[in-house]
């Protein structure tokens, strides 16, 4: 379980860590980046917040250009930046889509051969990394971890929340793929993973669906922009999770902000990263 | 001398314009970015701070990993980011090597056949590109520009600032090349683009040099990382500018900081990004 350190940046004041473990859920190594704020080695217990990427990205992208790291150095929060998928498996077609395979894990434990082998990022993002990281990093408070995530990883930060109410403090979610089982996305990848005629697991992984049933109150934010083309296409359909939210009664507790002209990039990320880094803030007590 | 806009990003709550322009100076087009603060088409007129990139970079890579806009949004500055050179003017060997060519244009005139036919950064930059921007944008105030730079760019912005004492407010740099004519760097590029022994050019662009018979108060910055592999390895030299800037008796204003363990990196830009957009700030009178 212990984790290799492959480099240590100065940045904001703390070190982000470029990390490597062997992972059992995913069948092979997995990197990922860890920002440590500054203070972190004087004893006191730091929270966490757990930064799911989108299709292509792995846990570079957001640590160089996502901006989360000035607000977490200020508010002295950690922020892990795990990868989107197993690599290297030699599964037949991994390599050949940008959508499905490598880079694409939807944070779902696939039941269909051969994904199953090592396509289960639900089970590697709740249970194997975190308890990886909290035995190694003892500073790290598992008392108070938030999720947060990009696109598929918007996804990912909800459906992840909303299936484990203890686990998480708050979740927000930038331009998520808010309803997959309705979505090109979605249905591509939960007929590659899950199979094509298993919709009830499609629903136990849709936000939208999930969130028809949550009890209690949840904490949610999530921004998309008026300008990004995947809202344009359907694929994110942040209307209907909060349509969902309405019904459930709940949708006092999930804020959506439409953001003027805001694209699906990293500039869009980088422009709202401060608040949602103060937003998980607020929900883990600093 | 109009600008084609190939596209307009929000960011910040203002807006990156990736633009195009033919320019006689660099004989072919060349490509920036234009960071405009929000509020910029409200008839107030809006300072400049103009970010010469490194080696190897274009104006894309500050734009996407510097996070300059954070303050520049805060403090209403555009944002200039020119590319590092003239891009495919088919001279042989011009993207032979990463620190000589495309890419590494030196904020020079070059004397030297055939690098002379293009390879003119220093008029680009101090004289064809801000015209060309004060025309087309009339929101910016060209009576405030300030310019800050990386590395070769902090070359850049330190020799433009001496050699122009009424063009810029202010100065700051990071990890800037300050004393190429002794540094591996500068002496491949100043042979190459002035020829070998011509050593009275090279001083017209070396920082250290320029400093010594600097005439009034100058306002400069430098961040240096102490974890600087190129630092280390005697590129940058630093001290050599300050002793210099001693000698002339202007040492009071400028401040050089060397900050622990940070690297070359636009990790390290960006963490101290906030602090340059205010120091040109302050000098610019927001």
């Amino acid at each position: 379980m212990a984790f290799t350190t492959n480099a240590t940046i100065a940045s904001f004041g703390g070190k982000l860590l470029k990390l490597t473990h062997a992972a059992k859920s995913t069948n092979c190594d997995m990197n990922l980046n860890l920002y440590l704020p500054p203070g972190s080695n004087s004893g006191k217990k730091i929270p966490v917040l757990f930064y799911l990427s989108g299709l292509t990205c792995t846990g570079d992208n957001c640590a160089e250009k996502g901006f989360f790291q000035h607000k977490a150095s200020e508010k002295g929060i950690a922020v892990v930046y795990p990868d989107t998928s197993p690599r290297g498996l030699k599964i037949e077609g991994e390599d050949d889509a940008y959508d499905f395979g490598s880079g694409a894990g939807f944070y779902i434990d696939a039941t269909k051969e051969p994904w199953s082998k090592g396509y289960n990022m639900y089970t590697y993002i709740t249970s194997e990394l975190p308890q990886a990281l909290f035995s190694s990093f003892e500073q790290l408070d598992k008392e108070r971890v938030s999720i947060t995530g990009h696109s598929m990883g918007g996804h990912g930060a909800l459906t992840l929340y909303l299936k484990n109410p203890t686990l998480y403090k708050s979740c927000s979610a930038f331009a998520p793929i808010a309803n997959p089982i309705n979505a090109p996305w979605g249905q591509k990848a939960f007929s590659g993973y899950f199979g094509e005629n298993n919709t009830s697991k499609w629903k136990e992984h849709d936000a939208t669906e999930l969130i028809k049933s949550y009890k209690g109150t949840p904490k949610i934010l999530i921004d998309v922009g008026t300008g990004d083309n995947f809202y344009k296409q359907k694929q994110l359909l942040p209307e209907n999770f909060m349509a969902a939210a309405k019904e459930a009664g709940v949708d006092g507790c999930v804020k959506l902000r439409m953001q003027d002209d805001y694209d699906h990039s990293y500039y869009f990320m980088a422009s709202f990263a401060d608040e949602h880094v103060e937003f998980a803030a607020k929900a883990l007590g600093v």
